[in-house]
This record gives C-alpha cells, sequence and structure tokens, in this order.
C-alpha cells in the first residue's frame, strides 16, 4: 500500500469514484494525492481495477452479477458495502457512508457526463448535503460544489464562474463578478447565472438569503 | 446539395448541433436523416466542418475571431447570424431563431457532456420552451424531453425512463411505470424519479399538474 493511502485523522477528503464519464489519468492522480481514503461505487469497481488504484470500500447493490472473488484477489484489505435501497442513488449511498464513518470533506469524480439522468442528478444532489459534508465534483471540464449562506475566494481576472440554482434561489448577493448580482433571484431552467466570470484578480463574495446554489468552476478544454 | 437537405414546408424538425460533446457518427448520421435544416451554433462550426455536413444556418456572438471566408468557402449557401445577447446562451438564441422561422420542432445534439455549466443550463432551459417547439435532446446514452401536462408513450417492458423535475414539481401521477407515482411531488435535488423503467409492453402514461417535468431516456451504454 502506497503511503498515500495511509489517512490521517480524515483530515483529508475521502474520494468517491462513481460511474460517469472517466477524467484524465492527470485529475485522477491529482484526486488521489490529495485523498487517501478512495470508495469505488457498483459497476466502477472493473473500470477501476484496469487503472491499478487502491480502493478502500466498494459500495452497491450489486444486482448485477458480481465476481468477489476476483475483485477481492485484487484489491486486499477492501471493504464490500452491500446497500440494496432503491431509493437512493449509488452516489447518494455513498456520501451517506462517508458521513457516517466522520469524515468532514469528500471530493467526487466520473459522476457526471454519460447517462443524462445520472448526471444531472448527481451535480443537484450535491445541494443536501451541503451543511453535513463538504463535497466538491471534478470532471475534466468542471468543479462543482454547493455554496452556503456566504463564499468567498480568490480567483484570477476572467476565470469562468456559473451560478447554477437548484429550483429558486433568492436574495443573491456578488461582489467581484464580471456581471454581479444585487439581492437578485435564479430559477433553474428559466433564470441562471451560467457563463459569468471574476471580473479582476481578487475575492469573490457570493451571498444567498433562501435556496441551493452549486457554483461550477469550468472551461471549454480540459 | 444532397437530397435531404430539401426543407418539405418545414414538416421535419431542425437539427441544432450545440458545442459539447459529441455524439457517434452513428447517432448524428440518423438525425442528419429526420432533420434536413441544420443550426450550428459558434464555435461547434469547426468541429462541423470536419464531418462533411452541409449546414444552412450559423448563429454565434463570434466573439472569437472566426475565419468566416474559409466557412463560407466550405459551405454554401450559409446563412451567418451574428447573435451578440449575452443574456442568452447559445443553446437559447438557436432554438429562438428557429421559433422565429416557424419550425415547430427540432432536435438538439451535441448539447451535453463537457462543461457541466453548459450541460445542465442546456437540459433545464428545455423547459421555457415547451409550449412553443417541441424539444429532444439526444448524446449517445439519453433522449431527453419536456413534458407538457400530458405524457403518453408505448415502450417495451424494463425501458429505463427518468422523470427529472426542474425545480418543484407537483401533482405527477403515472401509470405503466415500475414504480407508479400517485399525485406525488418531485424537487430538484432533494426527491427525482431517477432509474424508474417501464413496467411492461405497453403504454406509460405521466401527468403533470404543475412545474416543469424533463423525462429521459436513457441507457448505460451508448
Amino acid at each position: 500500500m502506497s503511503s498515500h493511502h495511509i489517512v490521517r485523522e480524515k483530515q483529508e477528503p475521502a474520494l468517491i469514484i462513481a460511474n460517469g464519464e472517466a477524467c484524465s489519468e492527470e485529475l485522477l492522480g491529482q484526486l488521489l494525492e490529495w485523498s487517501p481514503y478512495v470508495v469505488v461505487l457498483d459497476h466502477a469497481m472493473h473500470r477501476v481495477l484496469d487503472l491499478g488504484i487502491k480502493v478502500d470500500a466498494w459500495l452497491g447493490d450489486f444486482d448485477q452479477t458480481q465476481d468477489f472473488e476476483y475483485v477481492r484477489e485484487r484489491q486486499h484489505p477492501l471493504e464490500i458495502i452491500h446497500t440494496p435501497d432503491q431509493d437512493k442513488t449509488d452516489l447518494e449511498k455513498g456520501i451517506d457512508f462517508l458521513i457516517e464513518r466522520g469524515f468532514p470533506a469528500a471530493n467526487i469524480v466520473w459522476a457526471t457526463g454519460r447517462r443524462a439522468d445520472h448526471s444531472i442528478t448527481n451535480m443537484t444532489n450535491l445541494v443536501r448535503y451541503k451543511h453535513r459534508i463538504r463535497l466538491v465534483m471534478f470532471d475534466d471540464y468542471s468543479r462543482i460544489f454547493p455554496i452556503t449562506d456566504t463564499f468567498e475566494k480568490w480567483y484570477t481576472a476572467g476565470t469562468p464562474l456559473s451560478l447554477i440554482p437548484v429550483g429558486e434561489v433568492q436574495g443573491i448577493t456578488t461582489t467581484g463578478l464580471k456581471y454581479n448580482l444585487s439581492s437578485e433571484s435564479l430559477t433553474l431552467g428559466y433564470r441562471s447565472g451560467n457563463s459569468n466570470e471574476a471580473d479582476k484578480d481578487g475575492f469573490v463574495h457570493i451571498r444567498v438569503q433562501k435556496g441551493d446554489l452549486l457554483l461550477m468552476e469550468c472551461q471549454d478544454l480540459p
């Protein structure tokens, strides 16, 4: 087991590998550096095995036949958790598992792309966890996270920033963006804060009064 | 110009090619068969030129330098429409353009995948047009369309169907699904109808009282 698989009192975020579009090896390598504890969701395991990544926990309803012995031989030790709940997505089960285990944060990868229903559900479900665990979802083009009441971060001028409301979000006030909002509402499907950007090198502030807002740092090229 | 580029009194849907993840050549070929009139959005043009597709209209704010002469030499005749409106996405401009031109329907491709902000905005913006033009968004894994008050379609048993609410949707009643809803609500980020399926060969009915619901027919393998 390599040194970066030692969990140091759960200060680092865990990493959840879901079953959407694979990211670049470079991004995955970075996330593994930051996240010593790795959880893989259901069918993604077979794609992960090919990459030689050390996995700590494997969650799924395993409704399709799984060759557990084959996987165990290649991943040892490995915790296998059977999660048959039909009312939760695999990603929700993974996040709930990490909350139970006391992780304060998790990075999520391979959760976007491919099936549109899984992709939109995975992205938007982040908001329900915003007060319980710090979640960031990554793909080659995007970094996605929910905003709690106030948000502040330093960006270089021109950094693309999209404010995506999950439903209706009221009382959004920003500073430091090219197109600032002043106590305004955004509504998914009707008015979103897509394709905004940091106005200059400096802090961007976002304050939200009511509702669930995702911030997306995206770029056209991976 | 091939015969399938003759518009027959706008009975066929138009095709919008956006700038997300490219689909398979097979899917694109099918869509071109069904859709004689082709609109390409902004930067996607250079990716489309490589494929030898006949384009009828090219829309964009063209904020990056474009070699119009180069494109015109390869696409003739081609209508170029400059759409500088910063408050609309490229896809909204494309749909508005087709509504103005009197098209009753449009298929949309390359609008999902890649940047998460564009992907979620493109999918969810479909709902605002649901009473003005029939829109269907395709990618290799997904077929996405908004449901107006009632929906009925014949599916084979086990066809995966996801009911994705854009915000909160109230009074949803279904028959023919494995997990039916009876005057229930779905809320994006909290409760969605992800990963449902047709219960048997036959009609699926969906009725919605209030709100914007997307139906997604998705599969794991393209």
